[in-house]
């Protein structure tokens, strides 16, 4: 194993330690537990909006902890489930007094310990919602996860509800809007490349020299189907097709698109690959009124991508517009 | 070769056309010659700033088309120079009346064909300025290289002259400036793996499982030394004495550094290297006056990073906070 750490149950602590000294302006980190959040919190009279997971899918959930996203963040160890500590001091820290959303990605473990620390902080006052995201379409259930896995969708509605919770929506009008993207949002991912965790030392699973992996899990989880390489015209095909049809996204649809990079894979490909969505896309009248085309939820250093696919009404599209100031995603300030 | 491509013959052409549709809003793309201009282009009254290089490096150059940095960016083949006829058409595109600057990394194809372009330009009465770009300690001469290598610096000057440009100093201040970034910036890179060209099928070089290559180039040129694995501390301990002690950079300098990904490395990783650097310019009085933190000049899917340092005055560090609106790099706005 090759990487650029020192040792193993050191990296989620280091890294934390760079972004803190990288992003000062925008974030606090703290320690034991591990959780960072905005640097202006607690917001008073604001919902606070808090979501976590595993550390190795950066920028996701830290890189996007600022204004008009998250509040806060907890990161687990590398592709492992925050504990409900880290969960519950992340929710008293961003409490402003009209209660917190926690925004649950679908993997067994963040899911349960995200309901302790609800209780927990709902025991002491704070009035907690929590809204599981649940869009990849691949496969029914999975390795960590009963139900479909949470995955690219997440970052889409951290945008949305992060907006709304800025202006002033209250928590329940917050929680309806994270349960109105997952009703609306679905994605798809694939893989050329495993990678490796590093406490784990070698590759998660193997991929033969002329093998792909689609609907592969953000932790490497098994996809749909292992096939011969393809092209970027029939990968693309492939992956909207599952996409396209599961909602099913209809001709005359809104969405906002994201095609994420797995971490590995470089930035022309995204580009090519996004101009084969387009192309997908026009052919069936479905309408790409925002997009992103980039690394915003990857599994370390995997070469790959997904494509995710939001069905937006207007109000989303205003709160997709709206200022964000974090180290991932950063407009309008 | 596994690559979300069609075929390699069409990477560049489909990637731009994807960059076209994303970002419409910011850019134009013209086709045969290949070139991107931003959306407003010409801009009157304006000094108009280009650049170019060849593809495989993404964000850079076109992801750094817009308001606030680039008029114009001109992709060649993956690693290959673009040719003069795409420079003298971006340069004409961009031409404002106040003349154009050619900023140019230090590779023998690329300087070669800017400088037939700014006489082609010249001969019609464009007032065109060249600033080279040579920040790489590693090596003193290179495989497409004669002196140091352009490299990272050049995003960072990219962004600095770009805002000089936007707010209406003329060409000579726009150009000096440029060579002051240039007096004052250095960089080296390192990689663990290597990188893939589409139309070579396979790697460019080979690294051991347990190898590095410290001085690396971003077309996979050599560097100064292969070594074995080392900690993430050590590493930057070494790249950063061998950049420190070039300029040399001193106790007291205001500095702007760039921490950047070769294209396939995690970005836990990166914020790991940059707590690293921290400490190495804390420990020396070197202040950290701004920073970026992830992959701005890549070599495809390359797994390794480099360090940029800039020594920057208040003029430069204003410039750096002006807004910018380009696909790669976006504040203020």
């Amino acid at each position: 194993m090759k990487k650029l750490i020192n040792k193993p149950e050191d990296v989620v602590r280091e890294s934390l330690e760079g972004m803190q000294a990288a992003h000062g302006d925008i974030i606090k980190v703290f320690y034991e537990p591990h959780y960072i959040v905005r640097a202006d919190a607690p917001v008073q009279g604001k919902v606070g909006v808090v979501s976590g997971g595993g550390s190795g899918h950066e920028p996701m959930h830290g890189g996007f902890v600022g204004k008009g996203m998250l509040d806060a963040a907890c990161p687990g160890d590398v592709f492992t489930s925050p504990t409900p500590d880290q969960m519950e001091a992340a929710t008293k820290a961003v409490d402003g007094g009209k209660g917190v959303l926690h925004l649950v990605k679908n993997y067994t473990g963040d899911v349960m310990n995200f309901e302790m620390a609800a209780e927990l902080c709902q025991a002491e006052g704070i009035d907690v919602e929590a809204v599981v995201i649940e869009d990849d379409v691949a496969v029914k259930d999975s390795l960590y996860t009963t139900g479909r896995r949470g995955v690219g969708l997440t970052v889409l509605a951290e945008k949305i509800i992060g907006a709304a919770a800025e202006r002033g929506d209250d928590l329940k009008k917050v929680a309806d809007l994270a349960r109105a993207c997952q009703a609306n949002g679905r994605s798809m991912g694939m893989a050329l490349t495993s990678c490796t965790v590093p406490s784990a030392g070698k590759p998660t699973f193997e991929l033969g020299a002329d093998e792909i992996e689609v609907g592969i899990g953000i932790h490497g989880e098994p996809g749909r189907e292992r096939m011969k390489m393809k092209s970027a015209k029939e990968i693309v095909g492939i992956m909207s097709e599952a996409v396209i049809s599961d909602l099913p996204f209809k001709s005359g649809d809104e969405t906002i698109v994201m095609i994420n990079g797995m971490g590995g894979t470089p930035l022309i490909e995204l580009y090519l690959l996004y101009n084969e969505f387009v192309k997908v896309a026009q052919g069936k009248g479905i309408k790409v009124a925002r997009r992103l085309v980039g690394n915003y939820i990857t599994s370390l250093e995997m070469e790959g991508f997904s494509i995710t696919l939001l069905k937006a009404d207007p109000d989303m599209l205003k709160l997709w517009d709206a200022p964000v100031h974090t180290a991932g995603l950063r407009w309008g300030v």
